[in-house]
């Protein structure tokens, strides 16, 4: 069986594993204060164009959701996101268990615009039940979103303008960041997110590393005791510096292999994409990332399935089915061959 | 000023007020173990057909909701309701500060079907990331809803055998019960909903009560330890007797008082109705309880709103605002005639 | 059976109830922004001294101490109090529900002191392992205590200034805030409260009336939002006007009704302690107000309470226990002369 | 600077480093549904000798600690262990921010008798007012405790037994768990642990691994719906099989690996207590574990912190202080040699 289900199925590049192995014996102290994570802190707070950046490491994405998310509101204030956002439906309700409601709005291939979170502030300004009701204080996108579709510079703009307006928190979980930064057409770079973003992330766990996703908080209100918060969450990590040498290698001169890897992917999904275009398959949304979301018979699914494991989604109408195809940092080529290959008999 | 914009505006009947003048240097023990409240539970639970539930008397319904929620669910489990669920919407968010997600569904007049929790509970065991979401364990409904229709008998017993089959808790929030019961063509009693329901509770603080909602417990899970869990959230009164004595008053007798205080609150929002559709004016929703949903002319609105109280809701297009008018107990037949003419006069 | 168990038996002072059935059929406002509210407000602030301060009802004070301290933490902090603290061991838990450690402190007689706090707060401050320990961000006091002691006006604004210094709120839970400032001895008035504490409230349950504390906020920080917090608990009482007639009631024309009531019960009090004295029981400690604590013959509790219901406590050794005794507001003087003729038959 | 301040400075034994290595192209699902995960589960179930255990592998200890106990409490519900327990002192409010109160009983070295938890128990169910305090539900241990002391078999037969006749869960924190088994004295195995507990686990990250626990759980109530409950509080690795891959190491062969680590600390520890003893310095308990705590003269302290970092506690009096020093799989025992003669040369 050959994996394009998701993008978490092999372990770490090759180098970072040998840089764990290198350090193994090192003494370090714990937590994420030694100075492996204090050297990758800061070069990716150089990369950010943030010299004042908190940055902190977890091991993975819910955890970083739901730490950032609590850390942000107050008891009765609430997340605004799309519906199809990964804290409304793929993580068992981690926000709410901290106590905050999680306020879904339609979005448009996984994203949310300015526009709706106007429309969303100013119905809760002026309700006179406004009291009644949670107030929203964060909105929360991601990008690559759970359609592996991506926010432009313009977009983030104008997420960043409307949040400031109203007062709201601005974070991108960017559990899959990488395959977004080297995706064609990208106009986003890590400085435009620190300025847009009081809070982000950079996935590891998705691109490259054996787990880890790297904090940037510029809001100065959130900074304040956020390793409290990390470590009341259950995600403060022992050892801590496995987080600290992982991003060293993914992110040092350059961020030149943590892009190369997001690269490969990318390239891959976009010579699948094309497979499915000549044979006339609906791609779900386009795209330019990791992530394919394709709409095949039913027959077709299951045909493929005997050799390669996809992501199967809901059904569109009684014959067809979407499927999610993805690629990843360690996608062999000659495996993308076959599929297309399979794409191609069908 | 006259007001129409709830049905909470006055204090209570004067019955009850006179019992809790007659009784008022009574000494009796405190937190709902008094022998006032163990009456007015045994009343209860014979109107109820149901000897073995447990009943509890707390302040309010936000209260009430929470408690039983929150004593219902396992931290992974989260409540499905309409969209437009008082739960939902009108909380502050006070379900998921206890950590659990309320599952909105779209409603039809503020109400949801069995075939909607079907297809709910179906599309959660079938997915294979089902442990990444909420667990639906519990389905919370209204009657008379947040739009003032009612559930049928058949409709309560649809939901009830689903519930069943899927292990899933039927919560009714009843706090305008008693317009419900009182209502043309409902068909529901007490003992249908103890039979249909695992816990639902009777409002006292709409229905002629100084404040207080009865909470009847059938099912044998839900009934441990609750009167712990009514403290921890703050809603064991300490002079407990005060709810024990105004449902005292409002049920003995077969529920006289509290079924003709509906029935003349109900009575007098058909006259408005009546009033309403002869002028063309839609309703929302057609309905026989105390609350008129109804579409007006802005100008009427405003015109209507120099001389009388009412809940304005959302505009429907540039020039028509939905508006709520609710009668209640106290609600006199000569403001109501006012109104009347009023509305004639548009 | 005479009940001296609690302050909580009867119902309210007849001049309350007199005022509820004569506003009884007024219509206003729900939620607590009614014209009864408002005036009651207005003449706590000035009562205070305080024209800035908020104040806000709520029903009884588990509520007002979870809904105050929840707004007040961010959630890796908790709240300082004594061991014996109602927090701490009264509420089921109340305060951890909301997800914020109670940090006990010893006490004395109830009550914990300014160089406690200052322990407390250097041992967290020079801990390198901090971030792995609740932060203290409050500190939780109630006077009258939970065994009837004052905190001085010296003590007060010796854990003002500590509080002050370390960045922490001071909260006083004033549940039975009328007997302090009636009781002999007393020094601390409602401005010294007002400028010592950040949040305190004032009891009304269990000082005349049917129910309903009045929570004063002086603190800018914790005013924001404030109501928010309480619908989200469940606080927010429909008929919120019933708070503000009955605490209009009490404390109009400088606090009369208020310190009368107090004044009646602590007069008693300081009979039935002259009584225990003079037969040689032990007081477990010395006090002016409502509540005695005394150690007696298990055989005496025995009798005694076939004719008066006490408060028993633990065993002191094999043959005397601790109970406590409760005059109230409304407390009989003839009740008061059986008690000691029984007391000096032992 | 030679640590001896924890056990967790270094990264893996390298025969894990290896593993991860050799299989890290391999494709396996993710979350922990993987083969290696399935395969470590099997062989922890067979030296439990349990075949109907559930395990679940996590990247933490504080992690499974408020999984676990969150999981095992109905809200009101609360968790008895010793006042010096980690989760009481050393997870910034984790289990309270679950929503729990934390019960502490006064310890002895660490530990707390099943006198203890029956007194407990008899207190809160003779407690007239029980219904306002906490109800214990869960007993949490950590062997080896926090002290480095040991639970005997005989003591957790005890607890077991108390546990049993009153309803509680006994939960026992392993994340210590190798350096307990492997330990001079010790009369406690896995499968008296697996007949003793509802839950526990083996810690992983502080013995030998780069992180991960195990938790074992034998009670089919806490079994349900587990994994639902890991992934809410982020503690879901997506790629599970590192958990797996490392426990397979540790504990194939019927745990060689892990017992043989454990065995070199205890060991070395053994050899630096004696050197201790030799010097007159007072251990502050007995035990045979990986820690040593003693109390050195503060010039001591500092001296030896030149060239070794060791874990200072607090001030025994005005010239001694309490520390920690702490050998682990990692140490080398020449570095052991250099503190002993440094110790010698007090």
């Amino acid at each position: 069986m050959i994996y394009f289900n998701c993008d978490y199925n092999e372990g770490a590049h090759p180098s970072i594993l040998k840089k764990l192995a290198e350090t193994n014996f090192e003494q370090t102290i714990g937590y994420g204060e030694d100075t492996y994570c204090t050297e990758a802190a800061a070069i990716l707070r150089k990369l950010c164009g943030k010299e004042n950046a908190a940055v902190h490491f977890v091991v993975g994405g819910t955890q970083a959701n739901l730490t950032v998310i609590d850390a942000a509101l107050r008891p009765y204030q609430g997340a605004i996101c799309a519906a199809s956002g990964h804290i409304n439906v793929h993580e068992t309700g981690a926000v709410e268990a901290t106590g905050h409601k999680v306020l879904g709005l339609p979005h448009r291939d996984g994203k949310i615009t300015a526009a709706q979170v106007t429309e969303a502030m100013e119905a809760h300004l002026t309700d006179p039940s406004a009291e009644h009701t949670v107030q929203p204080k964060l909105v929360y996108i991601s990008s690559p979103t759970e359609f592996g579709t991506l926010y432009t510079r313009a977009e983030l703009e104008a997420l960043h303008e409307t949040c400031r307006r109203y007062g709201l928190y601005l974070f991108l979980d960017g559990a899959r960041m990488s395959y977004g930064l080297a995706a064609s057409g990208n106009d986003v770079t890590l400085p435009v997110l620190a300025e847009c973003c009081d809070v982000f992330y950079l996935g590891g766990t998705k691109c490259g590393a054996l787990f880890g996703e790297a904090i940037v908080i510029t809001h100065p209100e959130l900074k304040k005791d956020f390793r409290y918060m990390i470590k009341q969450k259950g995600g403060m990590l022992a050892k801590g510096r496995l987080l600290g040498i992982q991003f060293l290698e993914l992110l040092k001169d350059d961020m030149k292999l943590y892009l190369e890897l997001a690269e490969h992917a990318d390239h891959l999904a976009d010579r699948i994409r094309t497979a499915l275009r000549k044979k006339g398959f609906e791609l779900v949304c386009e795209n330019t990332t990791n992530q394919i979301f394709t709409i095949l018979p039913i027959d077709s699914v299951r045909s493929l399935s005997e050799q390669f494991a996809l992501s199967p989604d809901r059904m569109t109408d009684e014959s067809h089915q979407m499927v999610r195809i993805c690629t990843s940092w360690a996608t062999k080529e000659e495996n993308v061959d076959s599929l297309i290959r399979a794409i191609e008999r069908i």
